[in-house]
């Protein structure tokens, strides 16, 4: 295992999984799982700049871990932990404010977007980047799986590395970004990118009815069932793209560009792939969600993998930078 | 011991100490070990924010400890630490971190000054006073001494437990300001506030011939041997103050006045006593240096104290924040 490159993916413990967000990074993740030497991680201490409740935390971190492990990751493959059972990350994230530059932190997009929107942010927000770099440095880590739209992180961790490794001396390896496929992008309900913000989503756990009444809602134009549409236009065969094989698809576009299939019973036929699809995630999940004690055994074994693996690269850093005094 | 009031204080482990700190700040400490029960500090994740060589690093926290040992803090009264043998400060500075906001830091007097010097500052130097926060607030403080121009500091942390305990319920003490006396501000040999910054100091561990180069330097006026001079105005009476009792000093304060003490007696007076005070001193620490592993050992001995009353506050913070999971 120890051949392999490192690989690390964090997650904010914050809102409920759609199905945008399983084949968009969930799923690929789960899927790089034997490949990488992987360690995913519940991003509490980061969700923390938000959630301000000791209950809304609680649920949020568990709710994670039940997601992660009933789409198939294995914790016995990948080290599963939260952030906070590592607190060397805030330490070497102190070390780190300490070679970087107040206006260097301001040009991060996050922080931009706050400013632009006039919001009174948080000093957790804004120095955000450099925990995130303190996440991935202090795990000796090659590669992170972003979209594409998370790149700046990485190059915020690879600037940090560089930095201290030019100050202090060799101590960081320098992260690449491992950039997630785009999936052609999963499109909503509506048409536009699938994201909660839109309200446009269909819930990876969801239950069967709310699967009904989402799939119902998918705007389509007003063809009739005989009229030959074109698939690739068609908000349901988009989706229908995701729970079909190839084979199974080629006969729905072929029923969609001959005439004959109408909209609602191409919405009949998404709404039970989809739940073909869920229910066995739905159902594994409730049943992790019954033994919540194997679930935080699960979160604590990582925990002490990562800590471990954190506390011996601390022991360097400490000695790099002057503060262990041992003769 | 645990009914006293606590009291702490941080040294950052850069420069060397002169008679100007140690009559304004360092004595008083030592003078208030037996009263509270204290704890001492050498801040060197705060003095990561300037130092950034290992070496450099390492002789400053050394310095600092066989400064306050040879000046008579006793580490049986005192908990004597390095703050990165407390990791937690820097964990719980994170958490102060997200109920912190920007702009609220960026009125704090180190930021502004560094503004208007037009300094890129790092962000260390910025969330300073959210470190001294938790590093106050992790030890159940009661006291802090400090100097008049040290006050916004605990300001900061009063602010930052009361935001804690309203969002997240009542954790944390509210630290007072134990306000240094002035000690009439001791003067350094030019007649300016002694400080390393005007060249104008004589160091607490100088050596003989450093103490006569500086003490001859002292600025008079032109008055000869025989005329009368006023003492309050004389910057070597000034520091004949601080070495001599009522008694002796109302004979130097005599002879001022009514004539015949010249200026060059005066510093040579001054010499003598100088010398008498630091002697013992300078010994008792070159004899410390010899043995730096204990001193190593005193440092070590402190750090689990105070690591472990600052991780039984972090098990309670832990669970009002939410990241502790346990059922």
């Amino acid at each position: 295992m120890e051949n392999k490159q490192r690989l690390i993916s964090g997650v904010k413990p914050t809102g409920r999984p759609h199905i945008g967000n399983y084949f968009g990074a969930m799923k690929q993740f789960v899927d790089l799982q034997s490949e990488y030497n992987s360690s995913i991680f519940i991003a509490d201490y980061h969700a923390l700049t938000t959630v301000q409740s000791a209950g809304e935390m609680k649920r949020g971190i568990l709710d994670i871990a039940l997601d992660y492990l009933a789409i198939g990751l294995n914790p016995e493959k990948v080290v599963l932990f939260k952030q906070s059972d590592v607190p060397q990350v805030a330490e070497l994230a102190w070390i780190f404010n300490c070679i970087t530059t107040v206006p260097y932190l301001m040009r991060a997009h996050a922080f931009k977007d706050a400013q632009a929107e006039n919001k009174e942010i948080n000093v957790g927000l804004f120095d955000y980047p450099v925990l995130m770099a303190a996440d991935i440095l202090i795990q000796d880590i090659d590669l992170v799986p972003v979209g594409k739209d998370q790149q700046q992180h990485i190059e915020y961790a690879r600037d940090i590395a560089d930095k201290f490794n030019r100050v202090f001396g060799e101590t960081f390896k320098l992260p690449k970004a491992n950039i997630l496929r785009e999936v052609e992008t999963v499109k909503g309900i509506d048409g536009r990118k699938m994201s909660k913000s839109y309200g446009n989503t269909i819930g990876l756990f969801a239950e069967d009815d709310e699967i009904e009444k989402q799939v119902m809602c998918i705007t389509t134009d007003s063809k009739g069932v005989e009229e030959s549409k074109n698939p690739e236009e068609c908000n349901i065969f988009a989706l229908h793209k995701l729970f079909n094989s190839e084979n199974e698809l080629g006969e729905i576009r072929k029923r969609y560009v001959e005439g004959g299939l109408g909209y609602k019973e191409s919405k009949e036929i998404l709404i039970e792939n989809i739940k073909k699809f869920i229910a066995p995630l739905r159902e594994k999940r409730a049943k992790l969600a019954e033994n919540k004690e194997v679930v935080l055994e699960i979160l604590k074994k990582g925990g002490k993998i990562a800590r471990q693996r954190a506390e011996e690269k601390m022991i360097e850093v400490r000695k790099k930078i002057g503060v262990d005094l041992d003769l």
